[in-house]
């Protein structure tokens, strides 16, 4: 095992401080700093690192708010001219730009931890935050020592280590995460005309669909800023795709033709471990809406060796009872459905 | 009670079986029938309704694809001068004009069971499909007595029943699904430039939008050719949204502005039991992906007495875990995130 790196993290928000926090229990001598005050105090009592000494960091990851990274990066590569320097902003492209026009571009490597969480602040930082998930490294031209140092931080953090280039990894996010996630709002934005009863006919679709235009907006303003190329593109496709419906002479068959493209490309987002997304099968069973109920239910899915892959719970607007749909393998819903109605559940489809 | 009507039910597809087998099983004298002879008898065989006879049904049920509901709703209405005629077709107004034009509209009930699920055929058939689901009744011009027979349907198979004029139905469907599933398949659709590494950065918020992207496109022709009017709308409203942002001078200020009116709308969304939503809290744990963990976790969740408002499980791309994310009672987040660190879990976030 290679020695771990004096690190320094700037920035106690929610990832610097679960950064912070994760690599100090793993044994690394980490101190952290925040141009709040009060953030700083946080992120030191809850073990997110010490206050700095006369060290010189080896490592220093920027965890600041992602309008301002750039500028942070280049003064954290003057001012420790043997470190490393990382950031940790969801952008990559235009901070590694600012980084090159440094002259230190041999010490920055981009990155993107994906935790996925839609929390924020330094209050619900977790040492795991990141633990299991995608952590992109976008190297640019760092040097193979200041890659391997990055490295040793998503291994001890136990991410998954995906290495691209920064313009693919804008684009990609851009239409995985940024675009979507102004289709959501404007989706649920569009709700505006109707009144409250009008709202009640939602169904799970419309609540899937719009569930992330729930989050918070702080983040998004830099974000958008940052990406704003590759966000408008990816609008401007999103709109092409509506537009080929709302103006086709037949608009029965644009329709189709649109959910014929979208589930073509759905079927590519990768589902468990890696592999294409299965195809999973459903079966929807009426559960009386009380503590223990659900346990008794996968309980029973466990009895007769089912791996439940995926649930969701729908609830009624009026009764007592939700709808809760377990996803399993084809091979087993069928069983499933019968040991299920053996025991005395209502399914209600499979 | 009431006693029940003679019932005839044209069209044994997932709608019209499931309404059969409710209805028969509360002891209805129920008839079905389907042009297509497979589905008629598949029908008849799970106790979706019997052969018709001479007896002259009270109350005709009209579940076709909603293309050709307009047309078999007037040929029942002058096959059968006394019956009372329902449909369940998913668009309403074009319907009632045509069944207003039959001059026999005091015996027409336009209706909509929103079953909400994604499956479709004869052979998914559960007669309590719709429980504890909307059931949307335009009444337009019925009489009151063609009226409370359909009002016995939805009350035999426990739905709640909201009373809506045609055109506002139209309107709402248009702006909770009819749209939504556009807008979904096309952020799906954009996916098309990405390569298979892009595509695996996906998170659990692409997951939950493009979820009904994944739907089958068969009843969607006829659904948007009968709404045109209501979905360009809302397309055009999603576009403009969208179009701020796009075109904006600052796409920062225009994104934080969308998706605060996201939010604003995205709370209006009922939740449980019909009330607002609840703001409830996410307990985000660290679950191996093996069968019965996902029980245990709830099972110790139960054992301190909270109740799983809902739940989603992330799996995680390339390691044998999954993140499960609980959503509790604000009350119970903290509480709960310590029981299950004492038993053991790994919280990720609460």
């Amino acid at each position: 095992m290679a020695p771990t790196p004096t690190t320094h993290i700037i920035g106690a928000g929610l990832m610097g401080a679960s950064i912070g926090i994760g690599l100090t229990s793993e044994g690394w001598h980490v101190t952290i700093s925040d141009a709040d005050d009060e953030a700083q105090l946080l992120a030191r009592s809850i073990g997110a690192g010490l206050e700095p000494g006369l060290e010189q960091p080896e490592l220093v990851i920027v965890a600041t708010p992602p309008g301002v990274t750039a500028q942070v990066v280049v003064d954290a590569l003057n001012t420790w001219p043997e470190a490393v320097v990382v950031d940790v902003a969801s952008v990559k492209a235009p901070i590694a730009d600012v980084a090159e026009r440094s002259g230190h571009a041999h010490r920055y490597v981009g990155s993107h931890p994906m935790a996925g969480r839609e929390i924020s602040g330094g209050m619900a930082a977790q040492g795991d935050l990141f633990r299991a998930r995608p952590w992109v490294l976008c190297a640019g031209q760092a040097s193979a020592a200041a890659v391997a140092v990055v490295t040793q931080v998503a291994e001890a953090l136990q991410c998954d280590i995906i290495e691209m280039d920064a313009r693919a990894h804008d684009r990609a996010v851009a239409r995985v995460s940024h675009a979507p996630q102004a289709a959501a709002s404007a989706v649920a934005a569009a709700l505006a005309p109707l009144g409250v009863d009008d709202v009640a006919l939602a169904g799970q679709g419309l609540r899937d669909v719009t569930r992330i235009a729930a989050s918070r907006p702080e983040m998004w303003a830099d974000i958008a800023r940052l990406n704003r190329q590759a966000i408008v593109e990816t609008i401007d496709h999103i709109v092409e795709e509506l537009d080929a419906v709302r103006s086709a002479e037949d608009i029965g068959e644009a329709m189709t033709r649109l959910i014929d493209k979208g589930r073509q490309e759905v079927a590519r987002i990768p589902g468990k471990h890696g592999g294409a997304k299965r195809e999973w099968e459903a079966v929807t069973v009426i559960v009386p809406d009380e503590p223990g109920r659900l346990v008794e239910l996968l309980s029973d899915a466990a009895a007769v060796g089912v791996n439940v892959e995926d649930l969701a719970i729908e609830h009624s607007p009026r009764q007592p009872v939700g709808l809760t749909t377990l996803w399993v393998l084809p091979q087993h819903a069928a069983s499933l459905a019968v040991a299920l109605e053996d025991g005395g559940w209502t399914v209600a489809g499979a």
